[in-house]
């Protein structure tokens, strides 16, 4: 058996830090999203690049499947086994490797999480922007081409990664470009890795960019009395330029969800959580515009946090959202859509989808986005198992791409496309495109054996 | 004759827009370096993208090899018809397609240059912001990676492309990517192709991203007693985390030729030119902390500029720097070297280099450089055919990059690797990273007709 082979050999390299314990593949069978389980039939934890070096390289001589694994909170189906294989658990490599201050950049292993980061990084007056909703590692963020509150001043992972290191299935190691702000040396390996999902090689160190911490910042929730005033607010705040560090729309049930979960209490209404960052001038000048803006468009009320605790519990409620919302329905599972359009289509592109859930789907759906980047999320609690359910959703989510996709927009912003939406890459990107991207994958894994069954539909089986 | 064969075949296409006549090869032979003039032997006007892809696909057929023309106004030797072929000229691919203001990004053609594009923006208050020396085509600037003054704020042109359409060599058309501002499908194709200098695809149009024209903006020359306090006071002034639009460093040398070329009048002193964008008080904040940093660092003289009019001229000065420089030397040609570093790095690897180059190269040199990215370049006026000069600036430029990736920066942070660094690739790269290069240029195009001979060393040749 090529697995029982690979096992043995990878013992040989790491000791029992290989496992094929059954709760332990389990854990790693999925991610959060709504997706069936299907666990590997090992899982390393790995210590160094070196160590995935020579796994990958015992599991490519044996033609079984490789998944990277970092935290396991993606919501698109990334770390499943599909096709059976070797999970690579890079959670234990999670220490920063140099601090470049001067450069405002860091290199860290792929397995330190995000907010580890920042708590090691909060004597320094600088801050490392990505923030998902989960404490995902930053090898996983990189992967997905993650974003979060921050994106529509700071950039996704796509602007944050500097450079990374990858093990290809073949066993080469590389490191994709130096710490200079800009080369136009070489192809931008960077960005063919950055969101690549696991599937052309195992990320194990990134060089991220920091941001300083901004000398004053200013938070606020501000309510309005429908969701498309909201976005039309954001839209209006975004042409006049100002520089919001986050705006963020959560509508009424959401708010309900949250307030429940994370005991805070703001008005059950469609709200945007916002930011600014800056000078204490620049700050102030940023949000009487912001507030003139908002009185505009419908808003009713303005509160600003009255210091960092409170902001701080005000972001924290955000980012636990999507737990509050899974908490509404126990035992369900999150089906979370995430188109991505561009801003003048955003109000259609709600008020439409809105309108869509509402007549033809019967589980309750919340919205919530990162309105500043065009992007929202609809998200469903659904069981799986309960009959008509996954199916309206799924239907739903057909006809939301759809649109999304008629408004030249995208059918994942940030969460990446992993099993399910592979249906829909042809559509966003047309036969000529999808094939180019078949080619790649097959110059770098030519036998499909990197998390295979991901990203790109029908890609040459593993062999 | 294959190529008499392409042709012939080409002409049934597109008329007399393509030529054989010699004094236009002679001028697409070549681009503004110090490289030997390579003619190809036909030029095509193209006017479309189908256009392009029934000229590929008849090259394609005939094993002829493809380089793409923009403006030829690269300083990389990127148009050499190395292997001879046919030299797709998109120069009259000139128009803008779509803008979407809201959105702030617009589809072009990629012969327009970013001149044109600007004064087509100049009613929309917004604009495009990289802005190389010479007035170059979008496509160009995009395969090249360029960069320019405003980089340190806005970014390359790796920041401010959204999506190509790219023609491959086997005449497949692709479009990389939609006009949402992120996205987690799919490659990162956009990405690939920036940079790729001609060597995977034509790109044939362009999205691009606009900013909005800030509401105040102030700039000035500020004097240095020498090049090391003026490159400190710009490492000061990025740890303060000011946010400047532009800060560009001028020797004393490069200052003089200035004078001499555009009539100006600046002291011929090391000095920066910098320039503030904002809201008015943020403006006058910055500039405000700006001039104590340079203060503490050394700075003789600050001169703000009085008006727009007085601004503009400061900046085409610089922009004209490169044909300021040529002008000194009558009949020499420009080697322009490139190097990027860290900018913790930045003030030591200026300052060995100026001894270097003071030392050990009997030449003129001028030094000026996107400080702000740690980008400088140091240029000679040679004569390719005078005994020693070329061997001892190329004999400089060895040096100098060993220096730059010793402090892990980059070979080029602007120009282009082409066809004199690609001797640098794999010093930069290591040897792995430089193979999955190969792979994916083999994937591409695997007969190796699209711009052979460039940016990828021992790439198997033209078939």
């Amino acid at each position: 058996m090529p697995i029982t082979n690979a096992v043995n050999q990878i013992r040989k390299v790491i000791g029992e830090r290989i496992t094929v314990n059954s709760s332990i593949l389990e854990q790693h069978g999925h991610d959060e999203s709504w997706h069936e389980w299907q666990p590997p039939e090992a899982v390393c934890f790995v210590e160094s690049t070196e160590e995935v070096k020579k796994i990958v390289s015992i599991c490519n001589a044996n033609s079984v499947p490789v998944i990277p694994f970092g935290t396991g909170t993606g919501v698109a189906g990334l770390v499943n086994a599909v096709c059976g294989g070797i999970t690579i658990d890079l959670s234990r490599m999670d220490k920063v490797l140099a601090l470049h201050t001067e450069d405002f950049n860091c290199r860290v292993q792929a397995g330190l999480t995000y907010k580890r980061l920042n708590q090691y990084l909060r004597d320094t007056g600088l801050f490392f922007s990505v923030d998902p909703g989960a404490d995902a590692s930053l090898g996983g963020m990189a992967a997905t081409r993650a974003s979060g509150t921050n994106t529509v001043r700071y950039g996704t992972m796509r602007e944050n990664v500097v450079s990374l290191t990858v093990v290809l299935m073949d066993g080469r190691v590389i490191r994709t470009g130096s710490r200079a702000r800009k080369s136009a040396a070489g192809y931008d390996l960077t960005h063919l890795f950055v969101g690549s999902e696991g599937t052309l090689g195992v990320i194990t160190e990134l060089t991220v960019r920091l941001h300083g911490r901004p000398a004053a910042s200013s938070s606020a929730c501000v309510q309005f009395v429908d969701l498309t005033a909201a976005v039309n607010a954001v839209i209006a705040t975004l042409q006049c330029n100002i520089p919001m560090a986050r705006i963020e729309l959560v509508d009424e049930l959401l708010i309900a969800a949250i307030n429940n979960f994370s005991k805070t209490a703001f008005e059950p209404v469609p709200c945007l959580f916002v930011e600014f960052h800056g000078s204490e001038s620049s700050v102030k000048e940023d949000a009487e515009l912001f507030g003139d803006i908002c009185r505009e468009h419908g808003c009713t009320d303005f509160r600003w946090t009255a210091n960092e605790e409170e902001a701080n519990t005000m972001w924290t409620a955000r980012h636990n959202a999507a737990y509050a919302f899974l908490a509404m329905r126990p035992g369900a599972r999150n089906y979370a859509t995430d188109v991505c359009v561009p801003i003048s289509r955003l109000a259609e592109c709600i008020t439409e989808t809105k309108a869509d859930a509402t007549t033809n789907v019967d589980v309750d759906h919340v919205i919530a986005g990162h309105v500043g980047d065009g992007n929202f999320h609809v998200a469903f609690l659904i069981d799986p198992a309960a009959k008509g359910e996954l199916e309206q959703v799924e239907s739903f989510y057909d006809r939301l791409v759809a649109r999304a996709l008629a408004m030249d927009g995208t059918c994942t912003g940030e969460h990446g496309i992993g099993l399910q939406k592979m249906k829909y890459m042809a559509d966003e990107f047309g036969e000529d495109c999808l094939s180019v991207m078949r080619d790649l994958k097959l110059a770098l894994d030519p036998r499909n054996l990197m998390n295979p069954g991901k990203k790109i539909p029908n890609q040459q089986g593993p062999a």
